[in-house]
């Protein structure tokens, strides 16, 4: 099969290439036998890692419009079934409306390193998709297959010290996303025993971490991340004294598997296995960044009226108003915006204006309410606290005026936090509520 | 949730468990939050194993009514899509026609146990099939994502020995099913040095051997199998002498994966990792048993003409025809079958026609075609030589009146066997093909 | 170096072999370079391994011939540093004064399987000992360096459980001197979650158990063997409810390592760790044989008057001159014996009988001493409870009358009650001393 | 017995403990008992570990003046033995003359941490050698037992690679000591597929190297060390190409382990290894330094006349003559050396008189012959060919003008090798023999 490529000259090589992976993928979904299927699969795998970004994207639009299902077929016998009622007729129905595409992506998985090399392929993909939205045709087969194989009930949670393989550790440095990791020196104060990092694994990847969490052991509630970045800081002494698990760092390590749930599993799990390593611990938190609230600001929204009182919205309006001028402006240098935040009584208006933000947050639209907000309230956390001052490096000014957040896991009152938040409330604690008042 | 239950007079509880299983799994398919979903399917889970085998079924029959696609939706939306051609109709069909009973076994799957409970949930749903039709809608949906998830790619191959866990070679014991195994001493015979065992296992159950294939390591190609699995047998030797690695027995080790494609990989990479350890090895090959033979000949179905010579199948079908009257007849104890075997000449005689029997295997209809032979020439095995009285035991002598056959590996040859074979032809050895002349 | 073995007649090469070991052995100790000294180990434990048993003989009585330290060097050397006080002169005499043997051995242990081989030749060594008193200085050499090797800094204990390797459980069943393990059926039972089976190990010897104990969690102390070892008995459901880790069974696996002191560490290593393991522990005992008490009655040796009351001993005297006739006498079949300690009243009789005999045991010579009871006290057990009609086994009733006894291992006592046994006396429990009592 | 230590003044903790820590060891040679023994071993450890530097000699000289052999009852029982032959007597002499000291420390070594604070103790004796020379008769017996227990055949030789632990690569970056390891990238450099690493362990100490050695896999035979050292330079493609092993660090990770030959099988070890995952190697050698060859050339220390001709002898001694005046002058700047030895011709001559200068090393005396040469030679390796200008760091200037040397192990002649080194030659290849003519 590969002899036509040999043969080539280099300017043909290409145009062969994503011929001979088309004509791949063709027979892998035509033979039956087994052994056939897995040499297929390999040699379609290995064509594609040797193609082009180009060309990449010429077979993401190949696999677009073949691969589809056949409407025609499918519509004679939804007709037909609605007529029958037979099982046969609905077996029938169901396995033609399947795309094929499906089936041609099991089958590339048919190789050990087949399930990697798809996580590649999404990933490529998914670059092109706003360029090319009927690509979303393929994206959707893609995240469907992934969300089945990369199922919770598949992965397993690992804890990572300084005893872990070199080559992982350097993939947590790589992927550290938040708070960066500035080399192996400060990796290793993230795992001196009053730190965990817990990361996701599949077994099909057996040294690529998927998701990871880094987790600090205290006494209190962080109020601001520098102390917990500080590689100097002095190890916690006693574990059995400490009381607080802050969840200071999620970060994904496969763009590949972009809407795959794996993040919100994680932390209740983490909170499960630490309760059991240190019964003293009595608060599972985060200490949070706020990404959305300055775009918010200088989008010149206003603030909902619910779940606000009157006089309470009236006042956090006007908060609102300056602040949006201020971070709109013209002097929105972050030295100036650092100077306003740190003036007097400034850091208290940031604490309620933030803390108000993050309660409106179900009500704002998609572009303007805040992600990891979302991300945590939706998985059952409580606003716990807000922290003015608790980020003054230049990203942190520049998302939220410094300002950080604490949620709250109470493993108790997940589901019903959850439930508040489908329905468009924010549970918050006594002192943040409060915050709200005129 | 439970609490229902624990009031519950012994009576009602069946009831009730039945009744709370069908709700969880309501809700397991409307919940967004995933720490309630995964809650959910634990009890859900509990509550299935729990059932009565009678309560089972009313379960399996209330998903096989419930959870199936909206079909006028499908049509519908098939209809638009025939008119817009707009990706997004499509993708809406696409997720309308797959049935939510798929999402909700992949939901019940996100807990760590949920992939065992499954696979046990459908071996008792095999065993209401033939009784129930239409359970079949739900079989094709577990068949569907069982296949996925157990996809080549994601089994790893293990090498089992006298060091693995007694509780895993326990279940070896348990499982063997073609040549049962007599207890440790028999298995210890088994994983002596020149013996190798071989199992699939998947990640998500670790202590579970999927499928499994003995291997003896031999200077010749077996012809019996009495002295293969003989306990006193001396050890073979030296290792660098072994030319030939016969495959003796290959058991399924999970009813509830029944349909799921496991063997057929597992020749092949056994075969090279053997490959890889004994340099030496020229021959890889099976001593099987012929288990549709003599059903056939009491079918009294005649030789297919095909691919026989009409002077060979003249003379076949004479030989067919005395042996069909023996087995069919009021002398078909194993005492009188075994003596006719063993008559000078006789043995010939069923080695013959157990040839033609397997070479015309493709041309029979699938109840009274070799399953064994489709098995290993669809996996591109060819037939290489038929062994009379090589299975003197009751079972053998009733299945295939104590012929066995061995099927040859020959890795570079599988491809094209295979393609004969899906063309109707078998691939035989000279020897074999010599045996069908007149 | 084989050269001269592979072209001898059969009948010398025999000799040979002893004569190329012995110059083996002189080279080990001369030669300098490293891989030499390592090639010649080789050699020299591979000529060790074919030889007869005759010929070991021969070579065990070389080593102890050679290998001896020059005396008369020692005695020049003990006077000059008699006289100089010169740290020098003090080395060299410590350097002469030992044994070149134990240099030997080293250099013999210096290849990875040497230490195995080493082990072998000690036990076919001690098998000689009682016929050639003169190879006790053999003996003295290795128990020395054994005893440093398997010091219990270098021994991990192990729990081993249904999941270990099949061929170390195999090693278990063939060890287990005190209760015999009647196949793999018994053998699980003993390892379900109820038991507890821990081994200790050593590095060089990787697969091969040195000692272990077998322990069973129970919610009571208990007073016979039968229904611990009852493969039938119902699995203690609730690890949180026991209460009690009986000791039931300590087993060596190593004659070649007699005299290296390895179980006194064990029992309170793996009291530890269950207490660990299960927090609801409140007593570690054992339910152990007493070997030496129908010896010691068939023996006519009197009880020793301390530490006994003089009426207690009166008593006390009374009641073993009855059963030492008993014992001794012409009725002292199996059935005879039995049925007279199932008699009304003879229960008390033997209980009391078998308690004053280990109270005393201190005091007995070693020939009439329970080595059982000398292990444990010395180890700082208690003599807890003495129960008759413990274990009716041909075995139980020869060696004592049917009786067991419990020893108490409490780990805040070890030290004092091990004082007291090295000063003669045993602590005993209250109701064990009452029986004392006239 | 902490109590006392509790209740003092800070002051006199420190003499305190030290008095414990004595009265701890002289209770642990007479106890029997082998709990307590345990517990004191522990206590005794811990108290070591918190002594002061200066408590710790008063404890190392207490060591040297107690736990002697008693040398009058030596003297007595080697003139009974000499009358006698009695073997007890033997027995009994062979067990006086061993100094206590050395039961004391097994004893010391019962707990599992003991063998590592041993070696560290070990270290800090190592320290005050020189200034107390009575302190050699305690590490005399310290490093017999420690030559005991780090038995080669007690060893385990790993590959490391950058999948090992983050912790143990720690380790190999801190211990490198021949060409360090500039942090993590540089180390992932000698980690790469065509580099290996191989380390020694011993079970007592699982996470420390004791010694390791660095190997690249080269086409030919390196002349040079800084492109191996480059972290930039390509990594060889094809390992079936690989033809030469290059040793070209060995560094020792234990001071404490000092005179425990660990070195000399790690060599032959991994070259067996190496051979057998890389057939197509033909060559293993080393890359030395010359770290006596400026030393001696300053010391004015004539060539031997040995066993060079009359001629050669005149000839290199001219040259010797004219470099010892350069090394030793005013002009022996770095600078300026490195500007000599880059002259038109003086590399050929500082070729020359490095080779003579290794093979006159056995017949220098221990000051000024070279000590990697008299471990390699002493090895077996074969003096192969000397690199001028091979190292141009400081470090290679100032021990040998820039010149490095290949020693060449060829398997099958290290025993042969070695013998002649023992016997005062050096074989050397037939070109480096060469570079010795007039």
């Amino acid at each position: 099969m590969f002899e036509r490529l040999r043969q080539a000259s280099a300017a043909q090589k290409e145009k062969i290439r994503l011929k001979l992976l088309l004509e791949a993928c063709d027979r892998l979904l035509t033979e039956a036998g087994e052994s056939i299927s897995q040499r297929l699969a390999s040699e379609a795998l290995a064509l594609y890692q040797d193609l082009t970004a180009d060309s990449r994207l010429s077979f993401f639009l190949a696999l677009a419009e073949r691969f589809n299902p056949d409407v025609a077929a499918v519509r004679k016998l939804s007709a037909r079934y609605a007529a029958s009622a037979d099982p046969d007729d609905l077996m029938a129905l169901i396995d033609k409306a399947e795309p094929p595409r499906q089936e041609l992506f099991r089958r590339l998985n048919q190789v050990p390193h087949g399930c990697a090399v798809l996580i590649g392929l999404r990933m490529d993909l998914l670059s092109h998709l706003k360029k090319h939205p009927i690509l979303r045709l393929v994206d959707a087969d893609l995240q469907h297959l992934l969300s089945s194989w990369f199922n919770p009930g598949f992965l397993s949670l690992e804890s990572l010290n300084w005893q872990s393989p070199a080559g992982l550790l350097e993939k947590i440095i790589a992927h550290e996303a938040v708070h960066e990791i500035d080399g192996w020196g400060d990796l290793r104060r993230r795992l001196e025993p009053d730190r965990r990092l817990f990361a996701y694994f599949h077994p099909a990847l057996p040294n690529e971490p998927l998701i990871f969490v880094e987790v600090a052991l205290l006494v209190e509630m962080p109020e601001a991340i520098a102390p917990l970045l500080d590689r100097k800081r002095p190890i916690e002494g006693d574990p059995k004294q400490v009381k607080v698990a802050a969840f200071y760092s999620i970060s994904n390590c496969q763009p590949g598997l972009k809407g795959v749930h794996l993040g919100n599993f994680l932390i209740k799990r983490v909170a499960e296995s630490l309760k059991k390593e240190f019964p003293s611990l009595k608060t599972f938190c985060t200490l949070s960044p706020i990404p959305g609230l300055v775009g918010w600001l200088a989008s010149d929204t206003p603030l909902p009226t619910e779940p606000f009182t009157s006089k309470a919205h009236s006042s956090l309006e006007k908060l609102r108003t300056e602040w949006s001028a201020r971070v709109a402006g013209q002097q929105n240098s972050l030295a100036s915006l650092l100077s306003l935040a740190e003036q007097p009584g400034q850091s208290e208006a940031i604490g309620r204006l933030a803390g108000a933000y993050l309660k409106a947050t179900p009500r704002l639209d998609d572009r303007l309410s805040d992600p990891v907000a979302r991300f945590h309230l939706n998985n059952g956390a409580r606003l716990e606290r807000v922290n003015a001052l608790a980020n003054l490096s230049p990203k942190g000014i520049r998302q939220s005026l410094g300002a950080m957040v604490n949620y709250l896991y109470d493993l108790d009152q997940i589901e019903p936090n959850h439930e508040a938040f489908v329905a468009g409330e924010v549970t918050a604690s006594s002192s943040v509520s409060k915050s709200f008042k005129g």
